[in-house]
């Protein structure tokens, strides 16, 4: 198969080396840190990258579903991805996949997937699409304030930027009246939204969606709630191709009880597609 | 540890016997089946309660998280819940399960799981509901009209019912502006609703939600696609313990796209409050 491009940083982030024995040999990189733990959509994208790897001479490439339990924190430094081919061949194929590091020698797991590939391309040629656009049945995008109205998540201040090395990898550009927490006024109404694209400009594509459905602050900042909300489980479906250009990403919760909250989100591309869809079960950030 | 009880048809058809290497044996009943499959929710169900029996010694008896990946159809019949744990201790424990059958000797995997459990009052003691509760921040039961004026799915037909026993186990009753689909109406918004309890009365539990948030027809019925839509990927979130008495449960889609479509449930208990969510990826039936 074809070497991935490494001109862009989230792709030398995600390249992983294949192990005869089913292992992907990966390097988590420094720049995907916030708040003193790797960030969680950038794992999935290297655990996706590494299940693409697996899959390549299937043709099932693309991921359809891809759930993660996240286990104990990755930090920074050399990791394994781990897969095992449960189910081959037909329209679809499923991978167990599961990030392990090692400290002082003992293997510790961070992250357990199970991942359903196929191919996105493949999927539109057979299916009724006339019938299921006559019902209008695409939730549409949301209306953002133009770019320049948005506020750049890179231009957060340098004491947060410290803890939050994540936030000089994206172009985020939040919507002013989901981001009023940043100057201690909440909206409360457990919505943040706002345009994306990496900084250095790279494509979006299936893999990166994985990272993209987790890139916005918790949503729960929203809610005066600032502290970490470390993700229990996450659900990622991607639905489509991305077409290039800025993509409009959307967290919301609706339900923060038991100490627990569900964190929704949808993604569109530049064209309005929905091109992915997720949703996290976090652990409530003590107040 | 206690038997389970079964008096009940539920617990009777959810039994599993441990088996020495942490294999649980479970007996697939035919009343589940529906169109020629055994029902999603339910055979998620079997496998919660076999991840339950593998973790009683822990405490971490109640499911918060499981994602289901579906890889073939089951039969009624004899199946084994396989069980690996793959994070023990602290507040959560995580177990791959996975429901095989064997078929001419072969082993064949029909589901593979992933399953955070924890315990589910330890998770009310823990946290800062107050603040939750005063930015009400609960998803509201939906309004239905009274029971009595509800349809009850096992007043189908019974040629329906030939190829559906599953509808004889449940007392739903849908909403009628919901159920159109029935009489060659759909209300096409992708919604369908209704009140849920077991025939038999059996009160609902953790276990059981994972069987309820798959227990009404498919959303697409009321998209006037009447076909099977086979589940690829489901996760279920617990979020509480229900209490006693009719459950509502609200089933809805937003996109069916590219063959595909994702069905959202969220059931709430009969005091109001949101206990489970669940979203899966269908395979969109063919029109």
């Amino acid at each position: 198969m074809p070497e991935r491009p490494t001109t862009y940083e989230f792709d030398r982030g995600i390249a992983v080396t294949a192990h005869p024995d089913g292992g992907y040999a990966a390097e988590l990189d420094p720049g995907w840190v916030v708040g003193g733990g790797v960030n969680g959509g950038y794992l999935l994208a290297v655990i996706g990258n590494a299940v693409r790897e697996r899959l390549a001479a299937s043709g099932h490439v693309d991921p359809f579903s891809v759930s993660a339990h996240y286990l104990s924190a990755s930090v920074p430094g050399p990791a394994t991805v781990e897969t095992e081919v449960v189910r081959a061949g037909g329209r679809f194929s499923t991978v167990a996949a599961t990030l392990v590091q090692h400290v002082d020698g003992v293997r510790v797991p961070r992250i357990s997937t199970l991942a359903t590939y196929g191919d996105l391309d493949a999927a539109h040629d057979a299916t009724t699409d006339a019938a299921a656009a006559a019902l209008h049945l695409a939730l549409p995008v949301p209306e953002l304030p133009p770019l320049e109205e948005c506020l750049l998540s890179s231009d957060a201040p340098p004491e947060f930027k410290v803890v939050a090395p994540l936030l000089d990898r994206f172009g985020t550009r939040l919507d002013p009246a989901t981001a009023m927490w940043a100057v201690g006024k909440p909206s409360r109404n457990g919505v943040i939204q706002g345009w994306f694209e990496l900084a250095d400009h790279r494509p979006l594509d299936p893999i990166a969606l994985l990272m993209v459905v987790d890139a916005l602050p918790p949503v729960t900042f929203d809610l005066g709630m600032p502290g970490w909300a470390p993700t229990l489980e996450l659900t990622a479906h991607v639905r489509a191709k991305p077409a290039p250009g800025w993509a409009v990403v959307r967290h919301c919760t609706r339900t923060v009880a038991g100490g627990l909250f569900e964190e929704d989100c949808d993604v569109w591309d530049s064209t309005g597609t929905l091109v992915a869809q997720s949703r996290q079960l976090a652990l409530q950030p003590r107040t």
